[in-house]
């Protein structure tokens, strides 16, 4: 049944145990807040409304998300009061449509995947579908007890289980998909009356029995998906799941990685057939390999664009960068954001990169910074060139031509053109227009003394 | 009770399966040797005296030690046949208050924490306290043998346990805390009447037994606490279970780890609030980091202070440096000892930094050398600018003002001082003083040879 | 018994699973190919003829491995339907010897030893002897069926074998070693009368049992070496096999890893004594380390021989370079091909040096590019030197004698000389030879400009 979709996350807890300044679903996986993977998993689904029922810190929490989320219709709820899941849900009660039914996400459980939440969603033929998980030991959690039919029947606290329903390993992840006129007539009727004097989500599920609604569950792919964070350990083996996970998936599609536990991909990764990555490579943001790519260690990337048959060395950095086909890159490179490096370019050691273009053949491969710089085709750059970009105040632009040679070690005072085949003898510093076809130099005469006195050691 | 406390420390072991040329208790385990740890954990207890028994290398074990730990007074001895663990303790006995209690320690188990040794000499009440562990699989070790009223009644080594007491799971860690006088009674008596002709320390449980003694036994928290070492991989796996203790305190403290299983923390991390330690991280010796601390990955951080909202970027080295708030670092920076980094200053890539000040808000960003050196606020120091500090013989001294703008591959010539909002132009060779507000400069005018006839390839 | 030695190694696998442009046997393990690795293992053999069976991507395989494997007399035989393991055998049978006996192998199972097939010639001594391995969980593979005796008389594939038989955990690595008179008497009798329509090598088992023969079994001395590869997950795990067998060899031999698994060896390792290797070090191709090496993290070292006591820093790139005695490197240093440091010198942070010598107590500290040089003993390299060896088509030598010293951010013209003793100024370009003794300016006269008015911020 189509209908309309709202998801409702409940965001509102401290997360006191992470010992943070932050609110816990601001705390990140992978590079993005808790709050942020449930977000981006709704965004894959055809959500009309996304509530989010924030508590503490939540002027942190609407200010961190709105900036990156902008795209997403968030309705804000405030919980004033940790009233217990049930609680949470009924305030944002006021914001849900009369129709359709809705999504019950948790901003602190951030892999659940839109494929299951698909699923959960087309579960829900007769009300209410909910997401659980047989585990191996069920201990503490609440277990999904059944009658003969295998119909469920209700949800059983541990502390609540008997001898018998504590053997059930079928275990509630909290997460629900519920027809809006249901919840509209359940959370109402919530009650507190138990020990912890909160107002429980699971109460529902008795409510909806009671009705004689046959509750669908299904299980997500991974049991990763329902697992929760509230330290600091859980956070991070929760992001080891997922990277194991994020890694497994490019191994199948053909990506070869040296050791597959030594690797981050911190969002998203695209890779093309015959990519090599070695142990100790970051991913972060949005990255693209092409075909034949060959990453070496402890290359750290990020947004950007890799041609086919690139070949990275050990140890550069990479940051919103454009790299065409055939471009050796490394060791110790550094490419800062706004760099488009052209087919068959060549970045060597010790070299940095910003907000430039690098055309196809030439070469940077020692000791050099190019900012702010357009440099041409077949173009040599010198080891430990400069290009002398920001005089205190202002940033020029250098313009080198094709088939310049750039002896090394010379300053170019921006701004400033080199002329296309012109030369620049090494150590010079350049700080006028170089024609086409000349040599610039801007160096001192060499002279001698003969039988120089070496200084002598001071006596302190 | 309170009495003196006695460490004695078995020190005399060679370890011939380390295959090396260093006793066994110089190895080291996160950055510091077995002993080192055994005797630092001693030294947060109010230990009288601390004998060592040495035996295999001992000048080399004295040297190491003494040099190391001045502040402890170790009373060294020597065993020089190895005859058991029962001997190595009685040639200690003339170096042993009559009165007061002892530990007996061992230089090959390092990890003891001191929680547990004063928890074993709290339990000596009787005259002998021990430590031992429960474990799943207790083949090869001495299990404790207790009565029906659970009081130990004797330590049973695998080849003379029964096959009942092969079911016991207690085993002994050789670890004891005894009255002096029961040691000057008992070790005299030890017999090396066995198939090893060994004098077995083991021996005097049961002469404490047989005295009516009652013996306590405590468990450590932590299994490793009792691991001895006596290979290569036994040292390694020891130190990740050391690792993942650090790791996991610092977890619990609130400090986010990306992957618990890559970092290494050689000595003590202090850390604050919200701090992000990405992969292969490396600290080592005595490090401090403020709150909002993030270090990317690969960084190596040895003996610093970094304060607040500091971001260090990838693969920086950082060795006894002092870092303020707020600064930015790297990637590729190079802080080596006597560098101290003012609020809001900024180090970028392939810069060096050796026994130098750099002030508030001062940059220093790419490709630079500033060694010995002194630069005051706000200054902009710009790439591939040289510190020449160094004469061939002597070091001098390099002072920048405030204000200061160092143009790119300029050359500072020591001993130099370049006034307050002083210019040095790039490229400039900089010998003599530079006064206040004036620009500097140092190098040739620019000519320019037309139409210039490149070198040709010269044919071999 | 001597008899002539055949190995049969089946490649013609496409490992569609590997989602590559390239055949599965030259997918890399530890950076060399699977068939590769079987063939250094057979060169540890005395062995007479290899035949490679090879099928998809024929022309690839062979041009790949003839280059690197031109000392092998290697025998191609094409298969070019692929009709089973048994078909695959029975194509190289024109090639194989009357008399003598073949081991039968695998270009996707790379990691067998060759003391394990040395074990397995030994074992043949009844006509067959073959390599199977208790398992925990046999499910899915053939098992060793023997009669009461213990003598082998079936391998049962997993469809076909009995409740009882499925009990059996003895399993079939595929691996045999078989006198050709009965290869060549079984295999033009293989049928492939059964579901999948092959020829099954397997078969040979029951045709020997009917003949009478004896058909001895050995177990390799790990399981990984009869582990297959087919995906890439599975290259991963057997690579990370390998890479714990390799460090655990090296830990018994002496070295100290700091983190076992965070090491890779890819090649051959050979060290001395009291060696320490730091996280994330890389090794590839074959490198020789002396006593009291000490590497630290993230160290990369090719096909490299460093001398006792050498230290590297952190990030240390060191590709075909020989190292003396008592040298310290790095951080941050990139050693290319054809390096030679003598005793005692010192590579810092930021260098790279190419196709040069280094002489002895020599020191390039900072920043500098130095290829193509000689340099003598006891000379200064100063911060930001630069060989200009290259004028764009022609590469040129640099020669500095000993106890020269090279001023900070010189530029050294190449071709060029400096003489022994001679001192280069700070600054200087040097384009001409310099005599002994003497110094060395190529610099501008330094002025002043007082009052100087900075440049203003540009309004756009």
């Amino acid at each position: 049944m189509t209908s309309s979709l709202s998801v409702i996350i409940l965001a509102a807890g401290k997360g006191t145990r992470m010992q943070s300044a932050k609110p816990k679903v601001l705390q990140t996986l992978a590079g993005k807040s808790l709050l942020g993977h449930v977000l981006d998993t709704c965004h894959h689904l055809t959500v009309d409304e996304t509530i989010v029922v924030y508590g503490f810190g939540g002027e942190q929490v609407q200010t961190a998300i709105d900036s990156q989320y902008a795209h997403l219709p968030i309705t804000w709820v405030a919980q004033t009061e940790q009233l217990g899941t049930g609680h949470a849900v009924k305030v944002a009660l006021d914001q849900l449509p009369k129709d359709g039914q809705s999504l019950i996400l948790y901003g602190d459980v951030p892999l659940v995947s839109a494929h299951t939440l698909a699923s959960l969603q087309t579960a829900n033929d007769a009300g209410m579908s909910m997401l659980t998980l047989t585990v191996a030991n069920p201990f503490g959690l609440g277990r999904i007890k059944r009658d003969q039919m295998g119909d469920i029947v209700a949800i059983v606290e541990q502390k609540d289980a008997s001898s018998d329903e504590q053997q059930i390993n079928e275990i509630n992840s909290g997460i629900y998909c519920v027809d809006n006129v249901l919840l509209h007539k359940y959370l109402p009727k919530l009650s507190n009356d138990n020990a912890q004097q909160e107002y429980y989500l699971t109460d529902i599920v008795k409510m909806a029995v009671a009705d004689g609604i046959t509750i669908t569950a299904i299980e997500p792919e991974h049991a990763f998906e329902i697992e929760g964070v509230n330290n600091r350990q859980q956070l991070a083996s929760l992001e080891r799941s997922w990277q194991n996970k994020l890694v497994a998936d490019l191994q199948v599609a053909g990506v070869q990685f040296a050791d597959p536990t030594r690797v981050d991909i911190r969002g998203s990764l695209t890779a093309g057939q015959d990519v090599f990555v070695d142990v100790g490579v970051v991913f972060e943001g949005d990255c693209t390999l092409g075909d034949n790519v060959y990453i070496e260690a402890g290359c750290i990337i990020k947004n950007s664009q890799i041609g086919n048959a690139c070949h990275l060395k050990p140890y550069c950095v990479v940051d919103q960068t454009q790299i065409g086909a055939g471009v050796d890159i490394g060791p110790f490179a550094h490419l800062r954001p706004d760099t488009v490096l052209a087919d068959n370019s060549r970045i060597g050691n010790f070299v940095e990169i910003k907000k430039s273009t690098i055309g196809h053949g030439s070469k940077v491969n020692h000791l050099s910074y190019i900012g702010d710089a357009t440099v041409g085709t077949g173009v040599n750059v010198g080891a430990g060139v400069i290009t002398c970009n920001y005089d205190g105040v202002n940033k020029s632009q250098t313009v080198i031509g094709d088939h310049v040679f750039v002896g090394s070690n010379s300053s170019l005072v921006a701004p400033v053109t080199i002329g296309d085949t012109a030369t620049v003898a090494a150590g010079s510093v350049i700080t006028e227009d170089v024609d086409n076809h000349s040599l610039a130099l801007g160096r001192a005469r060499q002279i001698q003394k003969s039988n120089y006195q070496r200084p002598a050691k001071t006596t302190k």
